[in-house]
């Protein structure tokens, strides 16, 4: 989508039922693909799980932050490779309490899907970045099927405990 | 998934009935990820829509070659930057006879996925590389359901026209 600002969104999100204090900046605010998502991602009520190749749009790391100060379970799995590069929000949400795990592998942790209160996949192309929500073209599917959600969710659970800071091999075995 | 041999699979579908000739090489030839989807690219019939955002895995254009000679109407819609990677297939694939489209933008065309028939989506976080077959976390969502098959098949259309060569802008006028 193009440039947007989702700050209403945000703050009713914050402070639901507060006065709206329209946001002084230029950018359009109605309804897009990023508000759509943000929408979504904001119906969590018990728990999130990102399991995110690349993650540096700061909208979305707002959001996810926002839930977590509201209670809400999050868990984000992402990859050790993009974890680290310029831009990233993950040492942010780190920083703000968010349990955060990544692969130790050389290939990529490389799903996009996050899995909102165990009932409702977001999943697809997208990349949690300003250039893919910007400039490039992607798929988002919103999923409620019981049949995808457990398969995400099953592999979720899986990589969580696969990539659980308790088996990571520091000092790898010879073959 | 783990390397595997697919050339059996393309045998038989390259010529139905013939008898069974056991590929001489050393890889594993049983059910595997990717010998699960080269089996539902394989059931084409009539059409075999691609939207690719990278395409370099040589035994998945052998079985969309396949399919070209075999009749079906494939058409392929890739990222103009990915395209002229090393070790894409697009050229190969151009070259065999089938339509290619890219875009013309400087964000990515970043979609992965594939439409068999106009009824059968397949989409996820895969490209189409053996990186990613072999070595990433992925996933591939397999869907019959008309609702989601649509909303593919007409971006589809959409960029298939949007990407047309008679739209190309080779010399883009001045804002």
């Amino acid at each position: 989508s193009r440039p947007c600002c989702i700050e209403a969104l945000l703050a009713e999100a914050a402070e639901p039922g507060a006065p709206a204090r329209p946001c002084p900046c230029p950018l359009p605010s109605g309804d897009t693909a990023l508000s759509r998502l943000v929408r979504r991602l904001l119906s969590a009520r018990r728990s999130l799980d990102l399991c995110l190749f690349s993650f540096s749009c700061p909208q979305l790391a707002r959001a996810v932050q926002l839930l977590h100060r509201r209670g809400v379970r999050v868990r984000l799995v992402t990859d050790a490779q993009y974890m680290g590069l310029h831009g990233s929000q993950i040492g942010r949400l780190r920083h703000a309490g968010i349990q955060v795990r990544h692969d130790q592998d050389s290939g990529y942790m490389h799903h996009k899907f996050a899995i909102v209160d165990r009932r409702m996949l977001i999943t697809g192309s997208l990349n949690w970045t300003t250039q893919a929500i910007q400039s490039n073209r992607e798929n988002v599917l919103v999923v409620e099927d019981a049949e995808y959600v457990k398969a995400f969710q099953e592999e979720f659970e899986r990589i969580w405990e696969e990539y659980n800071p308790a088996n990571y091999r520091f000092f790898p075995e010879k073959q």
